[in-house]
């Protein structure tokens, strides 16, 4: 019997921890003394309401979540919690549609960054503060779940190598699993305090500072400004590139780095393989911006800032890539596909999962030359089973089957195919910014509405590692 | 150690057959009193010239062939048949490049159909014969490849039902195996020869029935007019659409038919999602058609000709798809993915691994909700091992892997985004038509030199089912 009463009574208090944090932006209002403070006070009574309803309702709930609540509440947590989450947009005016309101919450909430505001700069700094947040709280949010949520569901990368996260129950963590789970917490949030005084130290005022910060550490991507990174000094720039790397890296190697354990460091093939991509992307694509583009020093920031911008899934912007050779757009187009290291808070694919993938192939030759020989594919010194080598081929499999499907829609639905491609590249992925007409200097404004949907359903399923969300859709999973 | 003489020597003899092939259009030019007699005489005294002396030389080899061997002959066979092939084209002047003849010839014998000649009706009937041939000669090569050398080698997907082709050795072949072949063989020749009837009961002359029946029989898609076959009738259409299907399908269904074993060709869940396919995908694109393009039976018959030509990578053209609304467009080139039958002429992808990969996915599903459980995945009431999973796996994972770098390549060598993929897709499946400036209104003599290099390689690695080829890059490939 699926235990429906834990499920609303999770969901309630998710929601008044929701409602909550809408009081922070609401304090932003009354700093800056602009009109949006009414709103956020709004929101938060409908917020805690609703949700403090479901809790009190529920509250004799059996403490027991199985898989399968667990699946149905991560899903949920995320939709709930972009309705929710939408109400400030709307209340006060800032995005008065709830198609758009709810796609710019969950693209926040998601860490997408991509965004159907025209005019950024317009809006009164409680209601940026609040988009900003959202990145803060889903980066939260994504740490915990794999870290701790997804291994216990079988989904995910991070069980490659946390053994030890074999069951949870919400109100009673599994010692270690807490203790994890908070000391990626203490991470996320020292990285973030670090930026944002480096930030401040360029020359960023505090409120701009913290804004980018959450966008950083979070692999977010929304801006304070119109023209996202662009808008700052070289200095702001590298700095930015610097903690979007942190942010796309897996955060257990962060703790072994004050824990001075350099070796396990060294040894981690996905981080290799990450700055790796990294590092030789840029200097393919500066080696061409040089010629055609701009000076060195520029063209070598520009292709490392949008290069790594679009590896972490982030999604800020210093340069319009589609401007560029087509060669080298399409590189970009292609790195869209990568992702960042799991157990960080970037999206999409992830190096390890293509790591694997690579590794497969290769040992694939060698079964065929030695058919009677059982040889397993090794990443970091271990013997990866083949349950896990054969997760990792569905997920890209239905990774590549959703993104062909939604392309398809979006032309249906009238865009280009180009525009389409990209559009669900950077939504699955977690990016933001996708080709043609919704490209780097473009927004998703003008996406028809049923796009708008689709490309919000795009972001929860990438962010939820598509088999948790998927599976709600299998016949099998509500028998009984 | 490598038996290289034995390689020489098989390469030698298959030469001195490809040499006695020419002799064939050879007798079309004296029929039609044509001046592409003497190239082709010349091309066959040295074609048969030189494989003698291979032959002769290593007439002692040892008549043993193991893998490795295997692997490397049934690589440079085609290169090799390509570059003697493309002889009749630059002897005779038709193609006086040997970049555009060599692309026109492995195109024909990979049973591509992508061509470089912008008016086919302007060439002489031996040439014209020639082209068609290679799709005949090439037909052969892969039924015999995939039924008797790639499940030796383990690679490709008739192993999957094909247990006891467990080895061969090209000179004393397994009598199983030989049987095999010669029935296959025997199957598509009485085809091809059924379908020249009906299309000289339509009105064609005897030498177009017969390039047609070629081109459709071995998936190959050379016409002998400008038009395609949107050049002749409906009723030829609707005769080309019917073999084109069974060119497509598994030739042991057609046995089985024969032999009257109807149940078998029933329980064949690959045929089933075949047949779906193409009726699936028809409905969808004339329900759109209709709207917009033209009456009903045009419509239908427009998009089953166009969807059966690149589900069974024929490459026949009736209609400009790339003239039709964007989406539909997308869902060609999807549909350019799908592939036809393991077993068949036609290249590509092949149903029955999308299906596996289909039914691993559900499984995998499955196996969240039942950890613990072995859940092994089906196909035709058998269980399928985790080896053939897993090789199924890696073969779709390259095949994208590689089509993404082709296709890079392709825009850095110049083309546009659509063009480079719709290029790369089409070769790589043996289609013969793409998008865009290789469109099927299009050709792709246009194409740029390094371009063309790289699509003939996409050809033969494609044909070769992927492995075949890239093991030769594989450096433990090669040691001791």
């Amino acid at each position: 019997m699926l235990n429906k009463k834990i499920i609303i009574n999770l969901l309630g208090f998710l929601l008044m921890v929701e409602g909550v944090f809408m009081l922070v932006p609401a304090i932003v209002s009354i700093i800056y003394k602009e009109n949006d403070l009414v709103p956020f006070l709004k929101s938060s009574a409908i917020t805690i309401s609703i949700g403090f309803v479901f809790w009190i309702l529920t509250r004799d709930a059996k403490r027991a979540v199985g898989k399968r609540e667990g699946f149905i509440i991560v899903t949920i947590v995320w939709v709930i919690y972009s309705v929710f989450g939408s109400l400030p947009y709307i209340l006060s005016g800032a995005i008065p549609s709830f198609t758009n309101a709810f796609f710019e919450t969950i693209s926040g909430f998601t860490t997408t960054g991509a965004s159907i505001i025209n005019d950024v700069e317009a809006l009164p700094h409680g209601i940026l503060f609040w988009r900003s947040m959202t990145h803060l709280i889903g980066g939260m949010g994504i740490l915990v779940l794999t870290v701790a949520v997804l291994p216990f569901l079988g989904v995910g990368g991070m069980q490659l190598f946390n053994a030890e996260a074999s069951g949870v129950a919400p109100d009673k963590l599994h010692p270690k699993v807490r203790e994890t789970a908070q000391r990626l917490w203490g991470i996320y949030i020292l990285l973030i305090s670090i930026e944002t005084i480096m930030l401040i130290f360029g020359g960023m005022n505090l409120f701009d500072a913290l804004c980018h910060s959450f966008g950083t550490l979070a692999s977010g991507g929304f801006s304070t400004k119109n023209a996202s990174i662009a808008a700052f000094s070289p200095y702001i720039q590298y700095v930015v590139i610097f903690f979007m790397i942190l942010a796309g890296t897996n955060f257990n190697l962060h703790y072994y780095l004050i824990k001075g354990k350099f070796k396990k460091i060294f040894k981690n093939q996905e981080y290799k393989y990450f700055i790796s991509i990294i590092l030789i992307s840029t200097v393919v694509i500066a080696f061409f911006l040089v010629k055609t583009h701009a000076p060195i020093e520029k063209s070598f920031r520009d292709a490392l800032f949008q290069v790594t911008s679009i590896v972490t899934c982030t999604g800020f912007v210093t340069a319009d890539y589609t401007g560029w050779a087509k060669f080298l757009w399409f590189f970009i187009f292609v790195l869209m596909f990568v992702g960042g290291s799991v157990g960080s808070t970037s999206g999409g694919i992830k190096v390890l999962r293509h790591l694997l993938l690579f590794k497969n192939s290769v040992v694939e030759f060698k079964r065929m030359l030695h058919p009677s020989a059982v040889i397993p594919v090794r990443c970091n010194g271990k013997v990866i089973s083949n349950e896990i080598i054969f997760k990792v081929h569905a997920f890209f499999f239905m990774y590549l089957v959703i993104f062909i499907i939604s392309s398809l829609l979006l032309t249906f639905f009238g865009m280009d195919f180009v525009s389409s491609m990209g559009a669900v590249v950077t939504t699955m992925g977690g990016i933001g910014q996708g080709l043609g007409s919704v490209g780097p200097v473009s927004n998703f404004a003008l996406v028809p509405t049923a796009g708008k949907w689709l490309l919000s359903f795009m972001m929860l399923i990438g962010r939820l590692e598509l088999f948790t969300v998927i599976i709600l859709f299998y016949p099998a999973f509500w028998e009984k």
